[in-house]
Order: C-alpha cells, then structure tokens, then sequence
C-alpha cells in the first residue's frame, strides 16, 4: 500500500512541505487546500514540482457544507464544485474529499444528501475524478462512518465512495468491525492519525491533538486490519492536525510520520519489521566533557565511589566503573561544557537492531566520538544522543587499558537515564524509542515545577533492564523560566542507599519542609523519616506499596548530575513526584552559586 | 476587602513568589502547599520574609481527601492534620482549605463528612486554626458550593465554614444567587479565577485553562455582589492555575493579578475606578527608525501617498500625513531596526485618563522618545509600546515646522494597528487595554498560519474610532518558525480601494490561487474577482454580507508593513481570514530576498 501524508501535517510552506514529504519517502500527499491557496505556484506548476519529487497527489481536501441542502444552495455548491474540478484537473489528481456537512443549513435527510452527492459524483466523473466522502466527528447530521456509507450506498454511484479518517472513526463510540463488510472498492481513500483519550470538546481534540500512528492511545492496527479486510488496498494517508507538528522542523517531522506509518505497517501485519532484539541492559553512558567540566565530572564520580579503571588506547577517553555501573567520559569531541552524549544498551544481536533501525528510518552510523576501536554503530535519538548497541563480543571494554584503580562498592547497576527532551520532538522521541529499540512505553505524568509544567514519560524494557526518563516542558520556556539546556542524568542502583548516601560527600540538600510533609502524606514515624532527612534522601511509595528511595547530587557543568536509587517492593517509577522538590534545590544552589 | 493571591498563580521559588505579590501591592497570599515543600525556609522564616514584606498569610492550602471515610482512615487524617497545624502555628496562618475528597474510599454520606468535619474543626479550634471547606468542581461525591454548604451547616462547628471558588461554582451549572443567603460568617474564604468557556474536562480545564478576572468569560461581578451581600468582608484572594502565567516573570503576571482585582472591585461596586474618558481616535503611530530602516519608512510612505509634513522644532523626528492618517518617524531612538514605538489616541480628558491608568498600576511617564516638546505622557502596554493619550488642545503639532510638503489624497484614517504580542502577555495585553483604556474585547479568533496556529483578538472603541488588533502564537515559536520578532502593521481606511491601489507601486503580491478559491468560496463572478487579483486585493465578507477590500505592502525593515482598507456594509473585523495568505506571500517575498 502505498504511503501518503497530508501537507496539513508540517510546517512551513508548500514547497517546504513537498520537500520534506519526499525526503522522508512518503510516495504521495493529500493537498491540502489551504497549502493551495496560500502559494505563489500555480495548480500545474504544483503537479510539475511533485512528479520532480516523485510524489503524486493522491487527494485534493476539503471540500465542505456540500450535501443535503435547499436547491439554490445546491446550486451554489456545484458550481463551487466546478471550480475545485477545474483546479484538481490542473494538479492532476483525481479525488475529493468531501466532508459531511456542518452547516446550519444542511437538512437531516439521508435520502437527500445521496441525491445530491450522487449529482455531484456524476458531474465529477465527466471530469475523470472521484468523490470521497468522510463523516466528521462533529458533523451535523452524519458523524459516523456508517452512517456515511449508509448515504454512499443509497447513492449507488461509481464514483462516489468512502474516505475513513481513523480519527473521525476512532473518537466515537460506533464500532468499526462493520467496516470489513464495505462492498471492496468503496473504500476510496484512508487517513490516519492516532491521538491520546481526552475528555474535550471532539473538534478542539481533533484540530490540536492529533498525533503520528503509535504516539497515541487508537487501536491503529486492529482498523487497518479491517479496512483491509474490505479489500482496500488504496493509500494510507496520514492526516494530523497537532500545535506542535505545525511549528516545528518539516523535515524532521515528515521522518518522525513516516516512521510512524512503517512501524503502523508491521503492527498491522502489512510489512513486517526486523524484530526488536532483547535489550540486557545498560552497557554504558558516555559524557562530552571539556577541559573545564571533565575535572568536575571526575570528582563527583570519584564521590560516588567510581573508579577510572580503563584508559582508552588511543584517545582521550576514559572509563569510569563500579560493579555493572559503566561511564565514559570523552574529551575528544569539540562541544563545550558537558552533556550526555550517549548511551548504550546491550543485546545479543547488534546487527539485527541496526537493520531494524534502519528500516525504521534511523540509520546506523559510525560517528566522530565514542569509544570505538572495536567498532560499534549508533543511531541517532531525536534529542540528538547518540545510541549505541552493543553486542557480547567483542567487548568494547578491550579499547580500554586498566589503569588498575579499584572502585567503591555499594553501586549496582545503571537504573534510568534521564533525558530532557527538546519541546518540538517529545512525541517523536517515544515513538523513536518504542518502534526502534522495542522499548514499552510507561504512562505519561505531568507536574509541576517550580518555573512551569512539565511532562514525563518513561520507556523501559519488559524486565525493566533498561530504562529511559523523558521530560520536557508543557510550554517551551521563554525569557522568565530558566533551563535550556535543562539538566540531564545518570542514575544509578543501590541496595542500601542509606550506606551509599553516608559516603557520598556532595549530595543536594533537601528541604526540611518536604520532610515533614513527607510524614504526614506517607504517615511515617519519626524513625523513619529521620535518616531521610540527614541524608537528603527522597522518598515515594506506589499504590501497591513498592518504595523509592533516592538522592541526588548537585548539577555539575551546568547540565548533568546523578542520582542514586533503591527500589523496594516493586517500585516501577523514576520518583516523578518529588522532581519539583529536586529541581527547586537545584535552583537554590544554583543562586546560591555553588 | 484585602487582596490576596495564591502563590500558585505566579511562577518561580516561593522567594520570587513572595517578591513579586508584595511588589505589586497585595496585601496577602494563599501559600499552596507545594511552594512551602519545596522552599529552604522553614515555616518561621517564611513568616518572617512575609512579614516583612508586609504580607499576611491568610489561607494554608489545600489539604485534601479528608471527609466521609471509614474510622481507621480517619485516624490517618486526623493525625495527617495535625502535622499540618503544626506547620500552620509556625507559618501563624489561621485558615485551611479543605478540598472535598476525590478519593475512591470517600463514602457519599453527608452526615458522616459533617460528623468528621466537625471532629477536624474541633481539633483545628483548639490550635486557633479554622477550617474552609470547598467543593471542588470534579469532587468524588460534593462538586458544587450549595452541598458543601449542607454540610457545613448540619456540621455546626464555629471553626468550620466554607471557601467558595469562583471557578468550581461558575464551572457547573447550579445557581450562585442562593450564596446571598449563607449564615453571615460562614464564608471564611473567598478564591477568584475567570477562565474561557471551554468543552473540555472540568479538571483539566480548571488546571490549565483558568485566567485572571476579566480575561475569561465568568460573572465574576455579579459572583462578588452575591457574596457581598451575604456579608463576607474577608480576603478577595485570586487563584489562578494558568499554564503560562506558570512560566512567565512572576513581577509582571503580579502586577496583570493586582490590575484584574481592581478591574474586578470597580465593576463588582466594590471601590470605583476614575471613568475610562471617550477616545476619538487614532491621532497617530510612531515608528522608532534608524539610519537604515528611515529610508525605507518614508519610501514606503511616500509609495501610499503621505508627505513628509512637519519636522519636529528640536528633535529628528517627522511627521508624515495624509488626510487624518499620521504616522511620527522617531530618530531618536537608540534601538536598532524599525518598530511600532508607539500609539497615540486622542481623547477629551487625558489626566482622567491617566488617572485612571495610574489607579490599575499603569502609571504615566514621559518617556525618553517622541514628539513632546508639548508635554505628553504615556503608559506602557505589556507588549512594549508607548500608549500616548493626546487632547484637544494644547496640540502636538505645534511641536512640528510645517515643511510645506503636500499629502496625495484616497487615504482617510487609520483604521486599525495590528500588534504582534509577546508569547507570555497575550491575556494581559487583553485585559490592559480593555481595563485602562476602556476598549471592548471582540471574540478571540485562531487561525493555521503557514508556519503555526495563530490566536487573534480585537481591541474596539464602540464607534470604532479606535480599533486595536493583537496577535500571538498559539505556542511559544521555535528554530524553525520563523517570526521572532513577528511583524507589526498599521491599516488605513480608504473608501476607493482600486483607486487607491492602482497608484500605489509596492504591494504585496497575492497569489493568483487565492483567487480561484475566492470566486469559488463567495460565488464571485470573474469580472468582480478580476479588478481584486490585478491589483493583489483580498477580500472577506461576513455573515451581515459585510465585505472587507485589503491589500498589503511588503515588510519593511524587517519588521512593519501597512495595510490599506475598505470596509463596506459594516464589515467590522479585521480580515483575519486573510492573515495565512498575507502570511505566506511575506514569507515567500523574504525568501526571494526582495
């Protein structure tokens, strides 16, 4: 089947729309008619620089407040249709999407609305082209997809048939099982978008808060199942109306949709992907430091108990361990200050990840900094980290000389990696880490911090051996609110945090306040909120009664800092509820200018 | 009646929370838990800092899911309270705001939640603490204020009483007239927030969405008379959670929170304001310049028609005119570039004015620029721009040498000036020329420009003497949209828009597709849409058959342009349907680099 994206999606203009479109490899678009109007190239000038693209115009959308309407307004539509015809014949394309009314004027009148359509249809087959007709949501009379095929089918002619919009389908209560029994070639056209379960207004949800197949809550695959059990075999077209999408790189946003469609494809069972290897765990995490943050990385790595235990044989690279815990820091790349500038995961078959990330539109390369003597590849995550994967042999570690230094103990393993996103690529992240590495996405969760909302996402394997925290702002901050760059982080597993804490010279200090909160929300004894409170350990408790404990030191370079965690009982999350308490800190020792 | 505002409201550590209310004149705050948590002071100190500040703290809040559960739960609430009036004796904060409970253990019981209710206000009166309960708009079983008043009342405890929350009583459907009738002293609080009318979730609406009085679509005059009359004279305290103003400078959002409180007292009858004095019009729009943007200013003038007509006695300051259309080109200005410096309305009575300006924290100044040899003072708007308010006599002009220059004709007055605004102060830019200058609010438009969703609103005298038109992003911009900053525009009216067209050389060039759309959207004959496309005219009609006739000149400098139009049949907006086209052809003349 082939792919399709409506221009409605991206940002910019026509020609900056079609461009991306053709970059990202999408084989056609749906015009939208505002993306018409709006450009200074004429009808043939458009069909000219999309066939130089490769793409062809597979809809010509919208056309609206048609059917079911008094006979002078009937009138004035199908002239207005003529006017579309003669446009649609200068671009080539050979469908129309016609909406189901939302004027005031339209009649309930099933019977008149197939009349009219059939009028129309049979106008447009003198032109060579097709009507598509689409219930909106919120359409006055017809806002379901059975309701419109009722009306096709009443209207019974050959070039009048369905457009289904998973949106228009999936936003309302009618199932869509009826839809495997069209008559097969009614079906003309199939738009796709999937969006998160919002309790709002169905217009306002679907004007703002579309999203790309798989970064929402739609049952996606299972109705391309059975649209594809009525025989259509047409274009899957997405159609996504978002805030953010509109505003954002066009280019990067058509790779993120075609994504989206492909790994919509395997999931549907259309085109099977390369299996998501397993992931182990956390091989390693690479830092970018520069002559002035390296030496402030190392000390705190040293106060955590770390240990430089391997030195690259021929680059400025540096291994820092303690038991499964892993850290490179690399002084090779040119940035300044410091940022976590990869990560890696292992699994058994490095090579099986690759071909599916490429498949997947993230391409594997070898880039200019990491550790790589034994040569690892890495693909790219949309917050620009690099992701490396790597395999049981041969182990990257060889690249490294031991120096002989011995770490600490009392650290386990990497337990999450937290990230800040940036503001027009959240969305794209989770479904980059979700379709690419096989990671399964946690529940979102919004809070409040001290300079504005923010919102969060985990993403971990199903044994939790690997986990991702992903934050971003609701807003993307302005002149007032601080943090761009906002700070990232490392944290690491404890057994016996209370033991680690006692050890680790530079922890962030924690308000007493929160502790007395802490034991009036949690009715904890005195006790045992008393060594939290020395030590400026954090505390959560899940509905099931799993706990976390954690703390976390100062921001060190202005980006990064680390964190030490002790799960008990089962405590499936990364403490999201006390982020504003640590950001707040931060903020403090950051005025105080320490 | 004192005025307070939760420290919820304004973004940042409760220090600038606490900075910013007191800076901006309140005499009292609402300390939302969360910033107490979160803050290094302890609760002694943050009485002290409100101390000094001279702030009192009238509302600890919220506490929440307290009432109607089973006994061994209560004895957790009980004990979890008594941790909170701790904190409150330390804080010397005599009033808790107790949510009604959305827990899942809440019973729907009435009498048992008065029973417990009493039991907490027994205990709270014995720490000289009182209890404000609040139905909250989504409670699990009390959701509106006539049934926490029922409970209240069969409660029957001096130290128990009610809050009432203008957002979770206006919010839902049941009648706030009744409120006259509570037991004198039996609201002990009173929280203020306006918000949109809005089709969504009543929680998340009541999370994001909620504005400071005046901005949203409440009654909240005819709110505060009905709790006047039952007798209440505590604090009006302002609540407000607002995703932006979460984000913004807390300085200014507390200054927009004050001028809202005083907006509000003087519509409620509470204490009135100096009346909003008749404005006359337009008297005219300064354009800061310099060396490089004057040239192209009095170019495109001259283009329109404008003759350069007085030069300032003392300063490098023109005036340029047409008829009653005048625009001051400022050399004066240090700041690089071109842009809108300034608006001048004309009004009978400037000190009253100005006066009243100064009592919603608006004061005048005599700024650094602009013509005033004759003295003329200015308030500034959120978005920057001076707003002069000229009188009768002595007049401005005296302060300019006639240069003997004369003016060509077709131009008459200035219709409007569009005012791109900064991301943060949408809603306060709305509420201060509403509030200080007395302008009527017209609906609030969204349109798809080419590079993200844009929100509208115009600002209009009655007569439409003066006609303000605002704009933002619908989301803050980033690296690939362009505008920041976006363009300004003043429009002049003209009644022979194809005349005026025909003389002027530089327009903006309209795509021949908008045209095709135009006679097919308005069943426009070819002869009548023939004139319009030669001359690049857009054309919008209204639902009265109202007709706007507009047509554009590039961008100059980088950032203004003017807009010349002709309104018909009582047109009254602002052609906002147009924008995206207008939009676009800038977009693409920059590219073209001309």
């Amino acid at each position: 089947m082939r792919r399709s994206i409506a221009t409605v999606c991206v940002s910019g203009t026509l020609d900056d729309k079609l461009t991306a479109a053709a970059a990202a490899g999408f084989d056609g678009i749906e015009l939208f008619e505002n993306d018409l109007v709006v450009s200074p190239w004429s009808p043939a000038e458009i069909r000219d620089r999309c066939a130089d693209l490769g793409l062809s115009i597979d809809l010509y959308q919208p056309f609206r407040d048609f059917e079911a309407v008094p006979r002078e307004a009937l009138e004035l539509n199908l002239r207005r249709a003529a006017r579309k015809f003669d446009v649609m014949a200068a671009l080539g394309v050979n469908t129309m999407l016609v909406c189901s009314s939302v004027s005031p004027d339209a009649r309930d009148d099933d019977a008149l609305a197939a009349e009219q359509l059939a009028l129309l249809s049979a106008q447009a087959a003198e032109r060579g082209i097709r009507i598509a007709y689409e219930a909106l949501a919120w359409g006055r009379h017809v806002s379901t997809w059975d309701h419109a095929w009722r009306i096709v089918r009443a209207a019974d002619h050959p070039a009048l048939g369905l457009c289904l919009d998973s949106f228009h389908i999936l936003s309302r209560e009618v199932s869509p099982d009826g839809i495997a029994g069209i008559t097969p070639g009614k079906i003309f056209f199939v738009q796709l978008a999937d969006a998160p379960h919002l309790r709002m207004d169905v217009l306002q949800w679907s004007r703002h808060h579309r999203l790309f197949p798989g970064q929402g809550a739609f049952d996606l695959p299972g109705l391309i199942r059975t649209i594809k059990a009525s025989g259509y075999d047409g274009p899957l077209s997405l159609e996504v109306f978002n805030d953010v999408f509109r505003q954002s790189d066009p280019a990067r946003t058509a790779v993120d949709a075609m994504r989206s469609l492909i790994a919509l494809e395997d999931r549907a069972g259309l085109r099977p992907l390369p299996l998501a290897p397993a992931l182990r765990g956390h091989a390693f995490t690479e830092f970018a430091v520069d002559g002035g943050t390296g030496p402030q990385l190392r000390e705190a790595l040293r106060g955590l108990g770390f240990a430089h235990t391997g030195q690259h044989r021929t680059k400025p690279v540096e291994l820092w361990e303690q038991s499964a815990c892993r850290v490179v820091l690399n002084s090779a790349v040119t940035r300044p200050g410091v940022a976590i500038s990869a990560i890696a995961v292992s699994t058994d078959d490095p090579a099986a990840a690759l071909h599916r990330a490429a498949a997947l539109r993230a391409p594997a390369h070898v880039s200019a900094h990491g550790p790589r003597e034994i040569s690892l590849a890495s693909v790219t995550a949309p917050d620009g980290t690099d992701v490396f994967l790597t395999g049981p042999a041969p182990d990257w570690r060889a690249d490294f000389l031991p120096t002989g230094e011995n770490a600490g103990t009392g650290l386990l393993d990497t337990d999450h990696v937290g990230l800040t996103q940036p503001f027009d690529h959240f969305d794209e992240a989770g479904l980059f880490y979700h379709s690419v590495l096989g990671l399964d996405r946690l529940a979102t969760a919004e809070f409040a911090a001290p300079f504005g909302l923010m919102r969060s996402r985990a993403l971990v394997t199903a044994g939790r051996q690997v986990r991702l925290a992903l934050t971003v702002a609701l807003l993307r901050r302005g002149e007032w609110a601080p943090g761009v760059p906002e700070p990232q982080h490392v944290a690491f597993s404890t057994s016996d945090i209370l033991a680690v804490a006692a050890r680790v010279p530079r922890r962030l200090a924690i308000p007493d306040n929160y502790y007395s909160d802490l034991a009036a929300r949690f009715a904890l004894a005195d006790e045992a909120v008393e060594p939290l409170r020395r030590h400026g350990i954090l505390y959560d408790r899940d509905a099931h009664g799993g706990e976390l404990l954690h703390f976390y030191t100062p921001v060190h370079g202005g980006r990064v800092f680390f964190e030490i965690v002790e799960r008990r009982g089962g405590y499936d999350g990364c403490g999201e509820a006390n982020a504003p308490v640590r950001m707040a800190a931060h903020r403090h020792l950051r005025l105080s200018g320490r």
